[in-house]
């Protein structure tokens, strides 16, 4: 292996392993192999299908279908790769324990495309910070049926490395990304990126699921559940603040704004809840909670939000 | 009349009428006509049946039968009182600007034993804050057919000048309700006495509704409302000792004892909003809610559940 000026040596073909391949995970890896990259998908439900018939994705930004897809039922399957694409849902964390080593080698660079707070630092623990980039994705993607995929709004990324200073291989993941149709940004802190996303998902996903499942419209239509939807904003955003991710001005009314123009938007973990599945209780209000409670920061709100939903999603 | 140095006089056998005759009007009303008072029961639903066939309670102090009870169809009927036990359900406030004019001679006392906030001081806008006394009732009664009253647990009031001076009528009436079996302490604040029991019905009321009709033990037992049961009476004892009603120390555990002795309590909110019946939510949260808010103090809990609860009784 050649010296580098930088830290880790990134190749400009690099072996992708895509884990969680649910709708984010084919989406976003389906570009990728779309535009010639070296993907494959650690996949279990949808294994057999996609073997047999491939990915299909209908997107805004152009359908397109990949007949022959290289897909594993187990990592040992794949073996190291050079970039390791985790798009897991967050309450399968754990997992990740079993499922990263057989990827891993001595250079493997994970990125976390996934909600909320503590994944860079859970991933940081095991596998070490220098390996991380956390990735904050922007989009409307549903899987409607196995191996075929729905975007139907969005899909730019943001991307960050966890400790904070950019490398080589940020540029070159973010180039990787552009090239292959997905809007990639790189930015100095991922954290502010999650912050900004959480000052709408702790409200709107919360407040909907409190709702029993209701939608975003509905929560705005109503005078008690619109007005907590905004001191939960505005909480949220002194949290931020309090951590050194400054919002910018405005924001609760921006919120608002866009919102509306969504209609009657359904979240995701909204869906998740009304349909049995497991909702992403600890990274989108637990682990904020326990970073604004470490701080010594207000926060009354998120503590209710955080603690009905785990009720709530306990008592089911 | 008399010149005398109290400045209502009160006959030491009074004129009554109980306005809003469920279960507790019926109980205390009960009490005092078993004892002997002159008391005249505003009725609806269960006019015809108490006409017919009077009143029946079952008490933990003693079961009683009244075979022949006053009851009227309207404040018309029964005419101007000495004094007027109001046990009207407070969302039903507003009625009594139709149903007191006709109770009022130039001294009539109004004594609201309602539920949570505001009840005095609607009747003091109306019709005089010098007329006004406060009740709270610590008790557990239910009507559990036409004419008939379940009364299972303690059953003592404790009454206060709305206005905070003590008066002759004060005591008077006191002594009148303990000759008639009702355990009655004369305070000096009954604000005090109210917050007091706010401290346990706001979280206790409220997070049995939001967990969709549970009980007392099923919050308990439940590490995330048990939290938030905590840390809403934290809340409402700030708001209340920055409003001048200081709590005693150990409140909090005290209640939290309190409330395991009670095993699975269905507080009587929570039995309204599952069997479809209006919930108290202004008096029990509302006007908290808005007092702190008034007085500039933190209510961000009390903000949540009372905006939440709100929510679930519109949606119902």
């Amino acid at each position: 292996m050649p010296a580098s000026a930088t830290p880790c040596s990134f190749p400009s073909a690099p072996r992708i392993a895509v884990v969680g391949s649910g709708a984010m995970g084919c989406y976003y890896g389906g570009r990728l192999a779309q535009h010639g990259a070296d993907v494959h998908f650690l996949m279990r439900s949808d294994l057999e299908h996609v073997r047999r018939s491939g990915l299909t994705v209908r997107s805004c930004l152009g359908d397109f279908s990949l007949p022959r897809v290289q897909c594993a039922g187990s990592a040992e399957e794949i073996g190291p790769c050079d970039l390791v694409l985790i798009c897991l849902k967050t309450t399968s964390n754990r997992e990740l324990l079993r499922i990263l080593p057989p990827l891993l080698g001595p250079d493997t660079v994970l990125l976390t495309i996934q909600n909320g707070l503590g994944n860079e630092a859970f991933l940081a623990e095991h596998w070490g910070a220098h390996r991380v980039i956390g990735g904050v994705a922007f989009t409307c993607i549903n899987r409607i049926a196995p191996g075929v995929i729905d975007h139907s709004a969005q899909g730019e990324i943001s991307i960050g490395e966890y400790t904070g200073t950019e490398q080589a291989r940020t540029r070159q993941i973010a180039e990787l990304c552009s090239r292959s149709g997905i809007a990639c940004t790189v930015v100095d802190s991922v954290m502010w990126v999650r912050w900004r996303k959480l000052v709408w998902n702790i409200p709107f996903n919360g407040l909907t699921i409190l709702g029993g499942g209701i939608t975003t419209e509905d929560v705005l239509n109503d005078p008690s559940l619109a007005l907590l939807a905004e001191s939960l904003m505005e909480e949220v955003i002194r949290i931020a603040t309090g951590l050194g991710h400054i919002m910018p001005d405005g924001l609760v009314q921006d919120q608002i704004l866009r919102t509306r123009t969504m209609a009657a938007y359904r979240p995701s973990s909204m869906i998740d809840y009304v349909e049995g599945r497991e909702v992403e209780v600890e990274s989108i209000w637990g682990e904020p909670w326990r970073q604004a409670v470490a701080a010594g920061l207000p926060a009354a709100r998120l503590e209710m939000i955080y603690h009905l939903i785990r009720s709530a999603v306990a008592r089911r």
